[in-house]
């Protein structure tokens, strides 16, 4: 399906070459400072050709608002807006029509919908994550005027062997949008860059992981079984098509997961709970900063190297905001969730 | 909340100190061969005191069937089954109305729902797994007739430091069962067991991994953006309480995913896709194996150490069915969604 | 689906003549109130064999609650509670296997299910709607915390010819119990009664009206537009199985859509909104007094004239509590959705 | 909530005065016949201006398709449709900010949502019933290659008190759209048409009823419970913000409920169900035609006659194509529903 969440509803849709792609955000409330600019700023982050390291497509993706607010402030109806498709160039995808990438899910959309549109990645595309980035910025307004102590913050952590240790403290996304590969270490972004680059060069790609940390998270945060903080990221994350997996902790959480459970589960030396649970204990949010890492593949290559300008070597530094808007949406399905449990000592 | 699923939906209820623990089970279709002894045999995998691994509580965990089957086939109403509790000893418990234990949700839950169980974990107890093992075993019951082809076989494949390659060919639970650990190869099943063992001994804990297998499925299961067959795996499995993560695809993805694009995406010597994609493509099945590994966290441990007998130093044996369970749930939903969607070649 | 509800959630489940019926509540906040008699007591308001206008059926109706309510407060869990089935004597039934009772849904939920349960009228039997009251009963006891001036009262309105004007005054549950036809008029209730009683004996049946007056609702429950307050009663209402037409508004509101619209809309003298609106203004509700009346078929006959004594010749009287606890349900779920949304002025 | 249906999903958007107004279809498999004609034609119906008894206003309402249609041929993606505003004129509305229209809702909207839309009716106008007619169209490319036998006709049954009986024959929608009121008997249209242009004059209203019969429906469509044909009918016609009230049956069903049973389920001469059901037994549909009838206010009429011109003195006209919009995504979504349930004999 086409819908995430369940009291704030992101409803998405458009093929990467149809007429355009956007989202439908169902549940905001009234009154939620919103604007066009907002939710232009968060695209810009995801939209290609911002630095020498990712597509050289130029998107435009300028988006308007068809519904849902006026004067700058959400009216308390769906939300729908549109980013029109501009650079298509279906022709260089015109003999998709006969030939499956390799890499590619086109073999198993095909089995599945038997009408594959063969102008391009149809719904599989990246492209895609446009409209979750929309729905984002909607969710990131709402839990600005609920939660404003609340920042969620991504940045790319490991893009194929470069490795970053795991950040004792917040980092702002200023920090991360100084460098093009969104690294906030400058010297091992200046090598991810170099590696990338070189992979663009030979028509190779990498993957990565892609680290998010939420500070100034409630206490309780998150539905019982079903309803698990961790379990709403794992959806909302694991539905990203390049991810492969999905960790919540600190960076090295594979290693200690080795350790015995008096070492794994001891307190912090200031009393607080391990930084293990990447801020999640049973099911909620713990209080402390969420941490959540997701491992992406190296995107598919095209055999045609004369495609390959067109082609991103790394979609890590892209997917940032991408994984930021899923877990904002997740935390402002939850925080609409908490509301409406009206807990009482009894 | 309490339920999952949209076509195939299990509903859970009960505490693991009140009169007993079930689930509800939705759209399961008439006409499914289902046996009380279906369900028993299932809970029976999952229960505890089944080796000297495990904790000693002898939990009964015996079954009823109380609607929703008749003469042995469900009748295409809902299915509800009822394990009532036995040995429930609350007393042991009696002094956690007072007292958080470290490393339990104890104090975000308290805080979020003001009215803690003080009999026990309340639906933080991995008894809550229980009901999640019935919904599985109904899940299982409908793929058998639907895909009798498919088979979902989990075993353990890390415990502390001692790690299984990945395995080449399919298991059967038999042989998974065939060990005290459920670990398929019995020298490593063996250490693991000392392993186990020994941190019994000391009132400590492990962690480690649980792998399933999915062969057989047919190409094509799962839904488009957020209904991907990996998202609502992530989404059913990371709802399990001890889960760290998710990572689809083998052993050694994690080590893969630093390689470069071209040499990641190979495909296999006889052409078949590359098994990194854990049998999933576009977030639908490939047709190839489908592999998931869920990362757990060793138990919280009790510091009184006089109640370490009754206390399971590592839940990995006992998590297998609970893992193969939420798998199966999500199959048996994808596999509905599959008939609801009578796409055609236009 | 056997689920009514987005945020007060309630699954029913049970078969006439299998073990027993139930229900599972979800959603409903810790720190309400609710006993086991409090449940209790709204079944027995549904229970046949209260009068001698009703089914000579003496059905037990215990229930047990399973989960969810720990000394008299909930938990803010799952409520799982059960009724066992005991006068079930399937053997009455045992000719169903065979033939389709004319007036019943038999033939076509035999078509549609295939294995019909020849025990009985497994999900279409009237039996269905205990679970209902179950539910009813739950969302009662969160209102009454959250919304105390609240009260929810029907009645009998009509039985055959026999019909009672529209009550200008709200209507106590006692005054309604207090006579054997649910009838608050103590003159019409006689009437009532005798042609009831004349149907039985010549093996007849009668149909009717149940009308439901909310007092003290809020301004503005409801949500835009497929979530308006007067849909979600539509679809509660309508789902009840004998049920043939829902009307909001006073008893002469048919008379009334007769008339010009400056005529209908008119204000009352007191400057009040008129009650052609039963309450209900763009599919919120407006301040005003709810009212909605369910058309009841009259129940088919059974050709057997032996089984009359067990055959219930107007539903009408037992079905008050059934159309009482579907409009509690949406009214909770509702009122959940209203802390869901916190609009601000902006 | 502003989506309806859980295999066919229609979510809508827009306000009456903003950039526009749409709907996003999902769940709608691949290869199904859908141009941009079928759903404007759909339109035109609805639209204002088309004759003498509707409201002046000339409403372009041109639809655009965004997505999911390729080829004239769905993809088994997101339909999202675009209706732009273009005949705003929110002058008319200005004062509106300040005032609130007796019989509107805006009292009440205002009170539940603080920041109302003062630019007109927002999402309680009547325009928003444009995103349904979009569903039902795409409902209805559905169910004509689904079910092609199937034929959802709905005409206008009743103007103030001018009443039209229960139509023998099916009806089609040439012989509806032949007269002004959307009556199939020439003769009662006239008149109808005399009643409303008078109403028109004196700036008054009227309301009526809107019957749609559909024929060719397979028997056993609906789900248990809470999932009935006549509860999702219910619901969805019953979102319909000017209907007060939904009968399932003949014209003249409220006169015989109030008959004896035996009477009432008398099966017609011919051994047929009687028509008292309105084609739908024990929640599903039973073979014989569905007859549903949707009791509509009279409009709320403006105080200030000089806006007497742009005022629709009569909607049920206008209201027929919504009606029928609302019966297709129903049946839609059950024969997904449908499709879903694999029931075998067992």
């Amino acid at each position: 399906m086409n819908t995430f969440g369940e009291l704030f509803r992101v409803t998405t849709f458009g093929e990467s070459h149809g007429p355009g792609l956007g989202a439908v955000i169902d549940g905001c409330p009234a009154g939620v400072s919103l604007t066009t600019a907002d939710v232009q700023r968060a695209l810009d982050r995801r939209r290609p050709g911002q630095s020498k390291v990712t597509t050289a497509r130029a998107e435009g993706d300028v988006v308007e608002l068809l519904s849902g607010v006026y004067e700058d402030q959400t009216l308390g109806t769906p939300i729908a807006a549109l980013v029109r498709n501009v650079d298509q160039r279906s022709a260089d995808y015109a003999k998709l029509a006969k030939e499956d990438r390799p890499g590619h899910a086109d073999r198993v959309w095909r089995e599945r919908f038997k009408h594959r549109d063969p102008r391009g990645g149809g719904r599989t595309s990246g492209r895609e994550t446009l409209s979750r980035v929309i729905g984002g910025a909607v969710a990131e307004a709402l839990l600005k005027r609920e939660v404003p102590a609340l920042s969620t913050v991504g940045w790319v952590s490991q893009v194929g062997p470069l490795v970053l240790p795991s950040m004792e403290a917040p980092v702002s996304r200023a920090q991360v949008d100084a460098t093009s590969t969104r690294c906030p270490d400058a010297a091992l972004a200046a090598q991810m860059e170099a590696l990338i680059l070189d992979a663009k060069g030979t028509g190779d790609s990498l993957g990565g992981v892609v680290t998010v940390r939420v500070d100034g998270l409630p206490v309780g945060l998150g539905e019982p079984v079903f309803g698990k903080l961790k379990a709403l990221l794992a959806h909302a994350v694991g539905s990203i098509g390049a991810v492969s997996g999905i960790v919540w902790g600190p960076e090295d959480l594979e290693a200690r997961l080795r350790l015995p459970g008096t070492q794994f589960h001891a307190a912090r030396a200031d009393g607080r709970p391990s930084d293990v649970y990447g801020g999640i204990q049973g099911g909620l949010s713990n209080g402390e900063p969420l941490v959540l890492r997701a491992l992406f593949k190296p995107p598919a290559t095209l055999t045609d190297h004369a495609k390959a300008g067109r082609h991103d070597p790394c979609i890590l530094p892209r997917a940032v905001p991408v994984v930021e808007a899923m877990v904002s949406m997740v935390l402002a399905d939850l925080w609409l969730h908490l509301l409406a449990r009206p807990h009482h000592a009894g």
